[in-house]
């Protein structure tokens, strides 16, 4: 962790960790600063302003002419973080809570990020540097409403580098991929109307979409992009607003849309006024680029968005809509009534930098290499297990796996989290609840032998038979 | 802008530059690898990398055995940065799209943030090198659901000094003030409840309740709170679910509400389920604490919320809800639905070391004195031009102020900003549109003789006499 470990701040942790411990209770006077100041090898002065710190931030109490106390309120209750629950039910919010919050221990082969370890580090810290060196309005500032220009423009220059034209004032930047999709779910949805998205899904759009109290339907996903005849049958049928889809490499199943499937959905959608939204997050993980709604319709009917969650930082949020020019400012209207201003500028522009590295590029080639080893060698290792993957992902980390004889994955979920491992179940996936003997598995986080154990342990055991 | 001015960079930069300015036009080649590398005075390989990222990004495209042109989407329009309209209706979004988006030339006396010069800088810096060296896991990762430990026990423990004790696990970390009421909305509104807010109240409060679709009625605010007569008869006859109010230094008047009034609010919130958002967000720039509602209520019916836009940095996104326990789990299963994992890790480190840093403190206390300085200097500059306080603000940088002759606040916000300077006219502020002769002025913005110049000026032209 980052923190100044200036002696006042070392005197204050040494008070605080005594609190923590109990060692001091409320009410109990501090040690005299003469004293604590000889114990803690520091100047008298140093102490003074720890303990005003201290009294600054409530956990110690000044009574003139007396000394220091402790707060009545600084023996906040022992700080237990709040673990997701063991009995939550297995929802689209399942996985996402016990992989975000899980323990450092914990392994979590269910999870959509990459280890610490395989995002680009070097290039963040260079671009922490350099914003270290930065002008003071960029550091201050809200910034302006549709976000940093240099990142819209080198977004904009990416997609003309698919055929998609396009300028850098149809770029909104977001603070996240997920809250673009929410900021389009506000301008395009009212409560009740009909959203498709695939069947299986990344199942935070159910979330999403529930949260806009939006009636979901789903249509089956093939290896070649969603079922067409259903596709066309729901659009005649059920008159859904929307439609939600990852592409390039499709989640959770590592499919693409074939060029076929991809006109298709825009003939369809165009004759039935669809509007799709495009989440590119995983394009950067192609080999190369593969057919795409938004380059095919050329933002009339699609909406594209993405991040840099997954190939840059997830800890540095920033994600971004393009779109048709004559939507932007009812978006730029709505994330400055929800979140005033756009994304953070200081986010905005360590991405921007990071991706101007001269290492960026050398990086995600190295990481598509690495992570095309990771996919056959866990492709391998599952099958041992009986485990099958239902196809062959081009690119990314994900690898979309049927469970042998028809055990049930959220059963089997349930046992591997007893074991300290977190499992994606298909059906969370599955707004239709089709693929109970699915997994998502996340090869960058297979690596270790206990994943394995604890998977064959759950399948041979009776408590993950088929239901 | 901090940039890595590679040698790579600066070839990409001399190429866009020509395709901005269109000297390279769509179709043509690029100058050969030699004579470039010759020109830009770096080695051949330099150039290379160069074109190899340009094709990267979709600038030009490379056809092998011939060369590289300039991509057909790599003229994009030339950027012409979506500036506000001048003639965009005057609504709670009007200053807010008109003072973010302003011209760097712009005069901001009806912004709502400091200029940068008054921000801690060197503190902030200080921050982003320390982070530099944090591990990649912070760098990397989502975080967990609720926030950063350290920084939420920090407000735990700040708040305890108003003596509202509360756990660290009653605070959730939010990508800022304004999303934290966002959240807090999804939460308990639906569409058509009702929503009680302060007249004068801050302006984004009406456009954020206008994106949930609810129905907004105010009562009138006294220099003591809410007039308490009319307060008492609204919850008895519109039921509202929620009052949202800023409290400390109130905004936009500058008020602070008496001890009486918190516990009247309180009581009748408790007689009639009404819950209460407090916005926090000035509570550093008051003199000595004014009486909350929230330490008033511990959290029973009070929510709290705040954000560090004010104080440290309004480029780095992060703000927080402290709420009772039972509200938390609800809370930030929506956050993770509607943006994927909670407040960014890194901006939240970065604000917990900037509070943590030794010169924090001092900043805040130099700070104060100087807006103390500023808030009577530009008192005495209006009134020479008949314009006065509505009440005398015990800290911060707002003044509410009233035209002399009935002026119309409008009217002489649209002339100003043909002058170049941005201003806050009464009405946005207030749902019964009641003050249109109010203006809202930030003495840290009013150093500059050209905005009392206009305001002169707009104040005798005809066009604002009063309506």
């Amino acid at each position: 962790m980052a923190r100044h470990s200036t002696r006042t701040h070392d005197v204050m942790a040494a008070i605080l960790d005594q609190i923590a411990r109990r060692t001091l209770l409320p009410g109990d006077k501090l040690p005299s600063i003469r004293r604590f100041a000889a114990r803690m090898k520091v100047s008298p002065s140093t102490v003074v302003e720890a303990y005003d710190r201290l009294v600054a931030e409530g956990a110690v109490r000044s009574r003139p002419g007396s000394g220091f106390y402790v707060s009545a309120g600084a023996a906040s209750p022992a700080v237990n973080e709040l673990q997701p629950r063991a009995d939550r039910a297995i929802d689209p919010l399942w996985v996402s809570r016990q992989s975000l919050d899980a323990a450092a221990q914990t392994l979590k082969p269910g999870c959509g990020w990459l280890p610490p370890d395989w995002m680009p580090g070097a290039i963040l810290r260079r671009a922490l540097r350099g914003l270290a060196r930065a002008d003071d309005a960029l550091l201050a500032n809200y910034g302006g409403t549709q976000g940093l220009l240099p990142l819209r423009q080198f977004l904009a220059r990416r997609c003309a580098g698919e055929g998609l034209d396009l300028s850098p004032e149809q770029v909104l930047l977001t603070s996240s991929g997920t809250q673009a999709i929410d900021l389009i779910c506000r301008f395009l949805l009212r409560p009740g109307d009909t959203v498709l998205v695939d069947d299986p899904c990344y199942f935070n759009f159910q979330a999403l979409l529930r949260a806009h109290q939006a009636r979901i339907v789903s249509v089956p996903y093939t290896p070649a992009g969603p079922d067409m005849a259903r596709f066309a049958e729901i659009l005649t049928e059920q008159r859904p607003r929307l439609y939600i889809t990852t592409c390039g490499l499709h989640n959770p199943t590592g499919a693409t849309m074939s060029a076929q499937t991809v006109h298709k959905v825009l003939t369809l959608a165009a004759a039935h006024g669809l509007v799709i939204v495009e989440d590119d997050i995983f394009a950067e993980f192609e080999p190369e680029p593969s057919p795409r709604l938004a380059a095919f319709d050329g933002l009339v009917n699609v909406i594209r968005i993405g991040s840099f969650s997954k190939t840059l930082s997830a800890s540095v949020r920033c994600g971004y809509i393009a779109t048709r020019p004559d939507w932007i400012e009812a978006l730029v209207d709505l994330q400055v009534a929800t979140q005033f201003g756009g994304a953070s500028p200081l986010a905005s522009q360590l991405v921007f930098d990071s991706l101007m590295d001269s290492g960026y590029r050398r990086h995600m080639a190295a990481l598509r290499g690495r992570l095309s080893r990771a996919r056959r060698d866990t492709q391998a290792r599952l099958a041992e297990l009986g485990i099958r993957t239902w196809v062959t992902p081009r690119g990314g980390f994900y690898l979309w796996c049927q469970l042998p004889d028809g055990r049930d994955a959220a059963r089997l979920a349930q046992f591997a989290l007893g074991e300290g491992v977190i499992l994606a179940p298909g059906n969370v996936f599955s707004p239709a609840q089709q693929v109970p003997d699915f997994i998502r598995f996340n090869v960058a986080q297979m690596d270790d032998a206990r994943i394995y154990a604890v998977l064959r342990a759950g399948l041979s055991a009776r408590l993950v038979a088929a239901s």
